[in-house]
């Protein structure tokens, strides 16, 4: 393997996200030295799976650190950046709406090292393809931002704030809105007395269809169809849940619309 | 493997359901005697992959098979039954929605083999842990369709058509509305001269973590941590998307009250 210039670590924050990322770049050869969290139990219990030193205070941060990774919620970003030590390493957020600079008018070097997809502590997921969405406040910074990115994804886009919010709008729809969708379709079942896990099979399929065909070449369904009877059965039968009836409804007219446009366009 | 008691099979439809019903039981070893559609030339095509005859009429369908096997869309099953000849092979009907009774009071014996899957021709895909909802005429028949089912999936529920409807609405959700979902997210990315194949790392671990850990333990997002900010953001990006900023502020609401619903109770 190669470095990026960067050897020594600092790792702020304790969730999914400092987790994962710390978890995958000790394990590219980085030396974690340091973790920071508000939760001083949490901050130990991860310091100590990255065999890192626990800070004791934001202010009382060691300051040679080649790189910080603010791993916080994006509110918290500003305060936490705020409270630290100069430091001239390079500081990097993960968030996908906090702009570049946030971190840039504090830092000498600053970037945006944001990982488009849901990750979790508890779930050891493969980061190679992950797309990393990088900033940083020049092209230098830039270059050894992507050199150490690259040891844990091959999937690097250079892409500024609006870019990068753009991107996290997109995923919002097929990733937090696809799962609540799941929720409520197992969820109807469920309260039916019926066997929401009989939807398993038909998740995996139709992401994996979509994957390979295209979501816009595998729609199917009684809205595609125009299959007036079966969506007026099913919105009756959401008559006693009406946010579902609602959406039904909605998404029902969408997929029409859409696939209406598209085929006249073709 | 065993036989069901059933052995010669007709198919009547050359659709994605005719297809992939049609070869999963031919290589379960059943002989595929006859094949009948509306369009003949997608009948001769058909015919020609199952090895079996086509059927130049309804009425002149050859009255020998075991099973009748209508994968015709739903408006389709009442003519075309009412079309066939007597027969005293079982009639079944692969539609979620329409009732047995369509067929129970025309046929001797009549079952309903409605697949929970998206299925299409040109995708193969193991339908070993496909559930398949049936319902029969009878207890003796029900047998005689399980046993048939059965070569082919081991996942046999027996279902009446009040609940088959029920799983079908699940599935309206977990399927054709997610995939929308995908296609809203990747229409928008490439209306902005995105990517949208970057989604694709997203798409698969939201559904394996969705499998894995149920949805709603797998849900994250603005919507869920309250963060009126980024979704503010996001409404305003969809200003010039009239129906996706209502979708977006319809399921972020949703997110909502399903979450504090359920912590409420916890």
């Amino acid at each position: 393997m190669t470095f990026s210039g960067f050897r020594r670590l600092t790792i702020i924050g304790t969730g999914n996200v400092a987790w994962t990322l710390g978890d995958a770049f000790r394990q590219a050869g980085y030396v974690i030295c340091e973790v920071f969290g508000r939760d001083k139990s949490k901050a130990a219990e991860l310091a100590q799976w990255l065999g890192a030193n626990v800070a004791n205070s934001l202010t009382g941060l060691s300051a040679d650190s080649d790189l910080y990774i603010l791993a916080v919620s994006d509110d918290a970003i500003q305060l936490i950046s705020s409270g630290m030590p100069d430091v001239s390493g390079m500081v990097v957020h993960t968030s996908a709406t906090v702009p570049l600079e946030v971190l840039s008018r504090r830092f000498i070097r600053s970037g945006v090292l944001y990982p488009l997809q849901t990750l979790s502590r508890y779930r050891k997921i493969d980061l190679s393809d992950v797309p990393f969405l990088l900033e940083a406040a020049n092209e230098g910074q830039l270059l050894l931002l992507s050199d150490f990115a690259g040891s844990i994804s091959s999937q690097l886009i250079h892409a500024n704030t609006e870019t990068r919010i753009k991107y996290h709008l997109a995923a919002v729809f097929a990733c937090n809105f696809v799962n609540h969708l799941y929720t409520v379709a197992s969820s109807y079942l469920m309260d039916q007395g019926l066997q929401s896990a009989l939807l398993e099979p038909l998740m995996r399929e139709t992401t994996a269809k979509a994957l390979e065909k295209g979501s816009i070449n595998s729609q199917t369904g009684p809205a595609l169809r125009g299959d007036q009877q079966t969506i007026k059965k099913h919105l009756d039968m959401l008559q006693m849940l009406p946010e579902q009836q609602k959406l039904y409804e909605q998404i029902s007219l969408m997929i029409q619309n859409f696939h209406i446009k598209t085929n006249e366009q073709l």
